[in-house]
């Protein structure tokens, strides 16, 4: 069962503490606002000798675009603590040895992909008219290894005529960077689709499910692992506002967590089968406890 | 078990029909070919004062449409015997109630739901550009009572948006009106992505399953009732070429169950556990049998 985080469990846990892995949205900021207490206590964090990391399922936004929100935000960090599944995507397309991309994604996911010499076409809008005859007409490129889907504002039925038909070789790799359902979004009364939604269609017509490279699957921290072999359940806390993201990861990981209400989440959406260790509102309650 | 039906199978279940219920594509038509015999065998089964129906999957044609199709091949049909799930969906929206809709999907659909005095927004292209930022400042209609979905050229997140944000209103109905996963193509090549994507996409955003009017699901026949109160398995034939809609629907249903194999299916395709009362080659045999 989860709990609240206490100033004396905090206590404890801290100095068995050397990484703390954090999402950003809805833990550590909302939208362009840094999330009251949070900066502090990352600083403190870093003071103590703790290793922070932010790792995020945004997929529209490059490691260096993420730095420099974390910058402007005036939290401490460098381009290596930076995790997102834009990176992710393609430090894993490189792992595979992929060497052409057809892309339904952001300008970001484009830019990382390609940064590792990795063709990539479909970036923008699709030439395609919406007239659905011409699509009988789509010229398909030869030689394309894998389908990437991220978040992508052009997404239309002819990217994805394209990317299931490329799908129908068994050989091609179907890799996708998240499933959230939606974006976070001030407006309550608005639903922001996430990439999640792009991905249900896709999985749709191309009759298979693909690899997902962003929280809850074990991708990032495969990739955190090369770079930080001594990461384990023992020595690693992982922080986040959604259940089934942040906390399933650092869960199936073994990993302690902590849900804070500042994002999508709150302690009365627990499932206890998929409890995180702690809850607690706002990072800025640990603020207190370190003092 | 699934039969071949013979002439003396025919001639027992001949004189029990009231009804007879058959999809178009692969049944009565290829494209714009008549299929041999089948035009005789519904004129037989009017003069014989049995009533005949047209129940098909398509979103994309008005009944007006499907009629003068009907037409065009020299079948005899009026307006009444014909049920397509753009027509089916807008009378069932009525049956509701639903006073205003926002509609995924075609000019058809659009005619179809207007013409039974119900308000329809969301036809054509979305207004919101691809700049997701934009989205947030997007203007929801008021008193959207359901969000309805069918094969749409123009679809897109933008639409997405919409939708789901709308379905956030549990009152608010969510009727599509079909899964068909792609449509059908000369292209081997090529996926040509179904209704069925659009509703994946949907039903993530909106975190909720649709109601879905075509076949297999009830929807269709349970208006056919409407007009026709005393259809029912003793009096009930369905004819199709698809196992996975027009038997299935035939079948949940307890009417007898005819498979004819000139369109997608043939007898090598029977699951026994979901099996038709009969088989035939084509419509075109049964000719044989009455003459």
């Amino acid at each position: 069962m989860s709990k609240l985080l206490t100033k004396s469990e905090w206590s404890a846990l801290f100095p068995k503490l050397k990484y703390v892995l954090s999402d950003c949205d809805g833990v550590l900021w909302n939208g362009d606002r840094a999330i009251e207490g949070a900066r502090e206590f990352l600083g403190t964090l870093r003071q103590n000798g703790k290793r922070v990391c932010f790792v995020t399922n945004n997929s529209t936004k490059s490691r260096e675009q993420i730095l420099s929100k974390c910058l402007k935000l005036k939290f401490e960090a460098e381009l290596s603590d930076v995790y997102g599944t834009a990176y992710a995507t393609a430090a894993y397309l490189k792992m595979l040895g992929v060497g052409s991309v057809y892309l339904i994604g952001s300008p970001a996911i484009y830019h990382e992909i390609t940064s590792l010499g990795i063709k990539c076409t479909g970036l923008g809008p699709d030439e395609l008219d919406g007239n659905w005859n011409s699509w009988l007409n789509v010229k398909l490129e030869e030689g394309i290894q894998a389908v990437v889907a991220g978040f992508d504002e052009h997404f239309s039925l002819q990217k994805v005529c394209r990317a299931a038909s490329y799908l129908l070789n068994p050989d091609c790799h179907f890799i996708v960077t998240n499933r959230d359902q939606s974006l976070p979004s001030e407006r309550k009364d608005l639903v922001l689709p996430g990439t999640g939604c792009i991905i249900s269609c896709l999985e749709t017509a191309a009759g298979r499910p693909p690899i997902v490279v962003g929280k809850p699957y074990p991708t990032m921290i495969e990739l955190l692992k090369k770079q930080f072999p001594d990461l384990d359940p023992e020595n690693t806390l992982f922080i986040g506002d959604r259940l089934n993201t942040d906390i399933e990861l650092g869960r199936r990981q073994g990993f302690k967590t902590l849900l804070v209400e500042t994002g999508v989440h709150n302690r009365e959406d627990i499932d206890p089968l998929k409890a995180p260790t702690y809850y607690l509102p706002s990072l800025n309650d640990i603020c207190g406890f370190i003092g």
